[in-house]
């Protein structure tokens, strides 16, 4: 396999979340996301078998994992184990990256 | 495992590249790589199993892939498979992510 480029915007998904847009980036074994939300986007409870890392680029997000609220600012970065229910919720207009393992096939288009 | 949080700036290692800081952040399958880069710095040839994604996340950014240069900029990734032959040049100060599977063990500290 060569290396892939992926250019910023040309991929940008604006209908998954009504006040979001996001943007996959799929390599071999992982999923990237980048996302921006407007203020008070949430993104209701779920779990996948995915571990999944959030990392904070901007604004204040919220990030509640089995029950327990944590609040990202920029910079700051969660790990999510595979299979723990969670969800988010963006305090203000925030922007950030989300990883995965294995890769997001149900997010391919 | 719990959700684990990592705050910024708190693990920062600045004796791994003369010119650049980095921090990692462990998962259970994924190692994050935040990391700062002066104008100048490279990051020599080199190759691991583990497939790498790069995000730049600020400045002009050469990866070179078995041979092949790419320039990336703000917002721009590259998915580097695991096993090829890559190096880094920071053509201006720049900052971004760098994401691996499996663990970089090599990277714990």
């Amino acid at each position: 396999m060569a290396a892939k480029i992926h250019r910023s915007g040309t991929s940008v998904i604006t209908d998954m979340f009504p006040k979001g847009q996001v943007e996959f980036i799929h390599g071999e074994t992982m999923t990237v996301n980048l996302w921006q939300f407007e203020q008070g986007c949430d993104v209701p409870p779920h779990q996948h078998p995915h571990e999944q890392i959030v990392h904070c680029l901007e604004g204040t997000f919220e990030v509640t994992v089995d029950g327990e609220v944590l609040v990202l600012g920029a910079g700051d970065s969660v790990v999510i184990p595979g299979g723990a229910e969670h969800a988010a919720h963006a305090r203000t207009a925030s922007r950030g990256i989300d990883i995965f393992h294995p890769v997001r096939e149900d997010y391919r288009r």
